[in-house]
């Protein structure tokens, strides 16, 4: 795997943003206004309370910046590191106030991200030794894609298309509405930019059959059994002509994921880790 | 339970500004675009999955409406309706490549929401016949909390706070961080708005007695278990001076808010109907 | 009092921003471009020519600091500082193009703020060694809540909501179109949020009488004499159950304001304080 | 007077839409919510308290339509209309809730922007017959400069500059900062865009003097008498060349404002008009 | 060639709404505003006075319609339409008031982008025969990049990445920076997200050679004369494995894009298209 | 010439954050993401590969630091200077990968500002040794227009207009639509802000002649020869009363600027300056 990259600045800074103003609401963090002192300072730990791979620690370093600058947070395990109870992820130094404030902002993000890429890795850790990648979709919370999709690289997943324009993907809806498989296959192989992939979604072999000649860079199998997908990258393997991408998707979970993987498939893509991840859970304690 | 109110149009539209765009990209459904004509108009079929309880139809009808006006959103099943598998939950009408750019979109909102109020219920429907409440806290999904928080109204929750700055929770870290339970309630109930309801977070006994001389209105017993709560319910009922709410939270879960709601806790707050609720599977169908 | 909190800048960089790109037009400051060389620099002083109190001083900073973030800018006299004229208030050290670039908005921002706290100043001297309060309304200039609000705080005053979503205040069109009060503190008290404080706000003391029984947290006696307001208290302290915190408004200014108080109201809230306000005037001079 | 135009849209649609975001925090009107049926309708009426001259009627419609579009919202008096206690000036149909949620924040604008075209029509008044006009200044609420000097207008004055870069006003400052009157003048003049007006502020009758033969567009006369005034312009007329316009401005109040009219000058920029209005009571009642 | 979609209106909005923002200033058209009474209506005519392709209608209307929903905008001549000088484009029916403020940022709107449709056409006629197609890059005017690679398929053309997120495209620089064109294709073909295409920029043949067997999809042929692409396209026919799609780049220009295209190539990408497209001149006329 | 000076950053702040979103797309650039490195750094060289004018390095400086505030970005040649092929512009110091990522909005920044301000100079050369000045209309790309207007001074060039509000411009249109020349110069030149230049565009020397007793501050002689233009000089001339400034447009380009400018015009407004300047050739270099 290479390095994980951080997301350009501009691009997270809105969603903080809008984390923050809707914590705060119109004066921000009246308790602890009326209860400490504006030059209290301190060290606070935010320490992991379950097992899982972390991840939003760029947004979590940002959150504390934008509600004061003068917070120094400091990163003990990044994105991409497992922990276990007990271990210190990251340190703030700096106004209890504004520690307090930017709190549960930071864990929030943690938490949900967090979850993301825990879930994600449990899915990868299944399908090591084969060929398979696990992948995210685009069933993501709204708002949030660009985090989520980054949360499922620190859990060793990989993306699939960011937004409906960045690649084509013609699913069962499309070719029940334009007149089938070949169809539709001909005018996107024809008119599609050059810089975009191609994936169909077929359902059954009949249709996979149908739609190799046409030169798909992926098929996406959608809801076969692990024998079904054998054979469909069976076929595959046997067509003369350019191998596509292989994807399957639909019916994938922890108990069914090392068979599918098994049967030589090289994506599987799962709504399930971002859309069905629950809350890692990571505390903020005073020492 | 009064009537659900939307939420006021101006609040919300920048949510689903930011999910389309997010969805979008700088092109649109290049997919669609290349395969189904312009004119091409029907009737889709939004239709559950699972068994559960509906929210975030209003979020689904607005992200109809902004990305083409001219598609006409039926709402079958309200937000806060029980529903099952194979039931239409709305409709829609309206040319094809436009609901095909929604479409993404709107099972994200309808699936992220639905699943909070489903499984709001569940710990609504456990908590039946006692004084209990379930409420939420603000362990939301960034960018969401709104729209999460009706979420749980739909399920037959409450909101709870907000925002920071719309009532005051005084929790274990602002006491250590201020000299103590009476020190902070002291300042607190001297200082705080008269519009402002203030709540105090206990997490023994002792603390509970401290703490009830000086009036709060709320005390939130942190992470007791049902036979310490029953014994705090006790103290507050012998307490001779106004009684305050009693709000339960830590260690709630669908196996335990039986039993801490029957120990006569108010409200009961529980992030994880939020935090960790996983996706309700609706579909778009063609027919 | 405790300390003055500054508000989360994330909060406030907005109006700040509006408020400079509505001065700076196109091209910023063109008069200053043509006149003075870039690389000037200067001290300036604010100079107060009023007696009063200052606020604003948060925004002040900001907006020099958004114009040009070599800008120093001292303050001398704090948020809630009184002040006479021919105080400096405060400096900049900095480019002279960019300070003269700043002044006005500076100027408008700390006029307004400061506005409004002297005036809230008188009002709560006056009630100086009553139990009443001095608070402000949601009678602020759109736009500028959050500041005008705080400006109040500086004078000595109290918030009281910041939005309609924070507390439950039922006034006299609420009551009017939903049955009676009895009909309106029934349902509102059964079904709000434990975290909201309610408020009714009555016109006579029949209605406080009906009210009471209901436990509002706050009654709001409208537009009544002291002599009435006096009889409202006397009502209340006889009543056996929780004594409400009571709210004065209406027909409140500088005149009657001390009778008021000494009526035995808790609070007193008064629109003037922010709506009327006249501008502090503030000077920014060479030397 | 020409028509009072509408502003465009584009411009005020975003000063409202704050306004409203501030006012509803996160869910809206929870009064109303909890008292008044969703389906009810009413017509509510907006009826002056005051002696006065109305401002601000397309922003109220505009909050109406933006908080619900089933509002109609009738407008009885227009934006300089002049209006007494006890008229109705404008209607509102349509759900009761919506209009409660929209009415704290029409009134505001209401308030403010009548307060403003009232208190500009009180010294539109004094000066009628002499060839003077009202101007508006720079110094107004931030935020909100373009719904403010459209009220100035509605009052019968006039709006001077907008922003800094529309045209040239040579103060004080920049004077001292740059090496006196000529020095300011002649590099102004020469290199100024062609489409900018160009003034100069002047504290005596010398630098009057010194400033004419450089050909300012207007010269505005700062702080000086009415019977300095009078001198001002005696030197003007006397001046062979191109004669500027004359502004007064400092010192000007509804007690000294007849007097420097008849002085002769042209225009006379009053920052009261903008910074100290007073609220204009108007009140929304059920019938 | 398929339709050409319209794009998103949520993606194109903010475009205009800035451009009306930055053309109307705090007040709008006080021209217009002084001269046309509000109640004139008229038909205007937005008329060719030139020869080439139409692009823009749709930011066009949308322009008008933001200014004042009451225009009736009618399109003679949509997007990819030829058009001569005196030809109508489009109409438009309402306000005078309102289409004058509208004029000149609809002319902006409509003269860079059908600028950019002609001068696209003109290449796009020069290779029509041949297997090539025109493709814009991405250097495109700041801010208008939607609009402008739409106006390229409206001429004929085709988009290429729209941003640096949704293709890899490994240029010289990369290949600097990261040890040569094997290096960048083993690390690249191996972690790239499934969805995403490849391409790789090569200066020489020796380099095209190189990376052939690393199967890119796409490879970038750049500032080669069109024999040296003639022997790249044998080298590339005589390759034995897939065929990766040809690109040529730099030296591209009316002169020299014809005997490029016959050269073999399947793409030729041309800066030009965008950043040096010359205003298509449309007037507005009253008849 | 003043000094240039540079924009309020709080003005071009919102153009650069939306031609990075826009460049950036969902995940920012995945090729450097894959390929360099993140600890890498370089000093990286921006040259010229045409003879021109530069402009726009205060949008190149803040794109970079808006990209990642390690990047030191010197300039060697700032906006105004002239500039040959092969000349080292600017250089940037910092992460290679973030300086790619800011590669392409750097230079389209730079290639469209600089291509007018080269554009520019060409023609403001040709005038020089008359009275004239060279100014840009409103014809710029929308969004861009502070910008674009900044790379006209840049360019040697003055500004006009820069919305429809700050200047009042009677064009053939309004007076076709107001009843003819005399009736709008009469309802403009009364009451017209005081802050506010005058401009009347006329087709022929007779409207020239009805204009000038009205006192427009400016008069745009509208397509007019040289020769026509000459007359239109001697009639102003003749003229007893105050000379308006003289504008020539229409019919303006290289070919014709000079004897325009010869025939006494004071100002030449030239739209191609803005809407049809090519780009500026500029690269990023590696050494």
């Amino acid at each position: 795997m290479p390095e994980l990259s951080p997301l350009p600045p501009v691009v997270i800074e809105p969603v903080i943003r809008r984390a923050l103003e809707e914590d705060f609401g119109a004066a921000g963090d009246v308790t602890a206004n009326l209860l400490v002192p504006e030059k209290n300072t301190a060290r606070l730990y935010f320490r992991s309370r379950s097992d899982g791979v972390i991840a939003g620690m760029q947004a979590a370093r940002m959150t504390c910046a934008m509600v004061d600058a003068t917070i120094e947070f400091g990163i003990r395990k990044g994105d991409g590191v497992s922990v276990k109870p007990g271990d210190i992820v990251a340190t703030a130094d700096g106004p209890v106030r504004s520690m307090l404030m930017a709190e549960r902002t930071v864990l929030n993000f943690l938490g949900r991200l967090s979850g993301i890429a825990t879930l994600t890795s449990k899915y990868v850790d299944l399908v090591k030794g084969t060929r398979a990648r696990i992948a995210a979709t685009r069933k993501t919370t709204p708002g949030l894609r660009v985090l989520e999709k980054h949360a499922v690289l620190a859990g060793g997943g990989y993306t699939h298309r960011q937004t409906l324009s960045d690649a084509i993907l013609i699913k069962d809806n499309h070719i029940a509405l334009s007149g089938g498989i070949e169809n539709a296959l001909v005018g996107v192989m024809k008119h599609a930019d050059h810089m975009v992939r191609i994936s169909i979604e077929v359902d059954t072999l009949e249709q996979l059959k149908h739609a190799l000649p046409y030169g798909p860079h992926v098929v996406l199998l959608d809801n076969m059994t692990p024998d079904r997908l054998r054979e469909a990258v069976e076929i595959v393997n046997r067509f003369y002509g350019p191998r596509p991408t292989l994807e399957a998707s639909g019916g994938v979970n922890l108990d069914t994921v090392k068979a599918i993987a098994e049967a030589g498939i090289d994506v599987i893509s799962v709504g399930a880790i971002t859309h069905s991840a629950t809350n890692f859970d990571i505390g903020l304690d005073a020492s």
